[in-house]
């Protein structure tokens, strides 16, 4: 309740200064815009401690003109999350969530990461994948190294604007790049290895660094760049951010290691579990679950690893029964289970399903329960 | 947090129960059921004390037999979960969520509703529908009025055991019967009154309580009968109880006459909104959010009201937009936007969706804000 309280007393607090100032000037950074006379700046407030706030400018939520932009194909749509949200995690180390604020990327414009994301070529020399070396051959090639790029603005207010204090940068590296031969024909693909994902982002992410550092809204402001290791096409859950580096303010600095680690639980194919007690807790789970309410088509999990300890587990349970009654026993009953089986200090996210629509979610934060039964009546 | 530690105790509890025992009985109810001696008895225990507690017999959720049984055809699906949670919170008045464990229906079967169902006739004598008059005019023809049927029992132990102490039942009341005058053909529909379905549903409740008290396992217990308008097809919201009465131990008591409306904001085609204040504040809320979030697809709420007081709102927002810093923000500003525009007393539930999926959920039960955005990465 008392967030809650703070975050409700923000919005006042916004609005009164909008209505009593109403010449607060938004940043300067939505350059295109010719009336930044009229415009004004809300932030829409996080009401738990550990999220940013986001800036709004002209009154609305300004989305980065880059997100999307890939090189090559990968179908696998659980990256797309995890690469965004993996950068949000790295940025809380350097840009806190106290005195900075959020918006998505506008430095960068689509046409420049098109470019970048391009193979090195006389028509784009920008290009950082490398020149294509002729070959078609899945070992002999230049794989394309370099799939997505990301960027994430933090700033901060000075003198009653917000300016532009601090940027990350996220290169998705390419664990396995798809291809084709000829147009609409079968799908090939080169395996990089974790040594090269390594070296070629390290010299990518030196030279976004350095083109970054060029444009005058950025100059010498702290740049942090992580590399993420893009999971491949079957593999249901998405990739990893694997090492970072922060610029304070000229070249890159030592990079840190990460280890995160992903698992889709049950494991299947012989795999090996990253933490078998976690694996074998699960399994006790989905047992408990399953033995009492036997209509249940699919109990699986990802769970989300630094090192050896399992931080997170996101678990999808698909229901064949939607009553009333019988989804709010179930949910009681999955959070007893959750309770009873699964390691404690891990946060979970539990969805419960039926193929048409969502019917409850449990959620353990920070040891804290929560569920709700979708009840539209 | 006293309450989740209640429930894990409760579960700690039944375990060591079951295990230490191993001989706790089922309360005969399945009566279908030869191994008895091997059963036991488990609870799914609410964390929340306005819930009943759920009894699993023989170690599974039990459902009735007769859920899903219509007696002509609607294709409002909001129609099911409101005439389910209806009958759960007019049930609430009279086996109280304390002292009384819920169990789907077990009394009635499919075949002996389905006969109920139907209309009156040689063939089918215990029809509660009324026979065919021969015409096939909407004004002349006699309609089908009653239109389906729920159950749900509540439980006490006795000496041990689960024994069923109370019934309540839900009669479903076609507001508009659907029928066609040949297989296959056009669909035509009879308007039945609001004088109609409560004499006609009188009429029935009084029978089916008559019936049921002839069932051994009934007897004398109570039991609640709740009168339901089914809502047209038509209807982008269900419909609601109108009346009660509960039955004692021999008869139906007085009925008691209920005033819930539903209504669909914002409202359409010059209806009148229910509480034109209430109607504008949803307004101002589906403004302000559209104001600072153009891409979204649509705003609409399910209002709930008892008589002319705000009981809750089921708010649904489709976006055009899922990444995961953009819905974050956006959630944020949701809540902050129904903090300071909506009712205050009024429990909100608010899905945010795009055509694929849940992305985030806000709901406020009590006054208290909860809100979650699905992360899986």
């Amino acid at each position: 309740m008392k967030k809650f309280v703070k975050a409700t007393a923000l919005v006042i607090m916004c609005s009164l200064l909008l209505t009593a100032c109403g010449n607060l000037q938004d940043s300067g950074l939505s350059s295109g815009s010719s009336d930044s006379g009229k415009s004004t700046v809300q932030t829409a407030s996080s009401s738990d401690t550990s999220s940013y706030d986001v800036l709004m400018s002209n009154g609305k939520y300004k989305t980065s003109s880059i997100s999307g932009i890939t090189a090559a194909d990968n179908s696998n749509a659980f990256n797309s999350r995890s690469f965004e949200s993996g950068l949000l995690n790295l940025s809380k180390k350097e840009f806190s969530t106290n005195s900075y604020v959020f918006q998505e990327g506008q430095v960068l414009s689509s046409s420049t990461v098109t470019d970048w994301l391009g193979r090195k070529s006389k028509k784009n020399p920008d290009g950082l994948n490398p020149a294509s070396n002729g070959s078609k051959s899945e070992t002999k090639r230049a794989p394309m190294y370099f799939q997505q790029m990301l960027e994430e603005d933090y700033l901060q207010k000075q003198d009653g604007k917000y300016k532009l204090a601090g940027i990350s940068i996220g290169i998705a590296m390419n664990k396995i790049d798809y291809y084709q031969k000829k147009q609409y024909g079968a799908t090939y693909q080169t395996t990089i290895s974790r040594e090269e994902q390594k070296a070629q982002g390290e010299r990518i992410a030196k030279e976004v660094v350095k083109r970054l550092r060029k444009k005058s809204n950025v100059g010498n402001i702290p740049i942090t760049v992580g590399l993420y290791s893009v999971a491949p096409e079957d593999t249901l859950v998405g990739g990893t951010y694997f090492q970072y580096s922060v610029s304070k303010s000229g070249d890159l600095g030592n990079w840190k290691e990460l280890n995160f680690k992903n698992q889709v639980l049950p494991v299947v194919n012989n795999q090996t579990a990253i933490n078998s007690g976690d694996s074998d807790a699960f399994a006790n789970f989905k047992n408990n679950i399953q033995d009492y309410f036997p209509n249940l088509s699919g109990v699986t999990a990802q769970a989300h690893y630094d090192g050896n300890n399992l931080k997170s587990m996101d678990i999808t349970i698909n229901t064949q029964f939607d009553g009333l009654a019988q989804i709010t026993s179930f949910t009681q009953f999955v959070q007893q289970s959750a309770t009873k089986y699964l390691p404690s200090n891990a946060d979970l996210d539990i969805n419960i399903q039926t193929v048409d629509s969502q019917q409850s979610v449990v959620t353990r934060t920070n040891n804290k329960f929560y569920s709700h039964v979708f009840d539209a009546d």
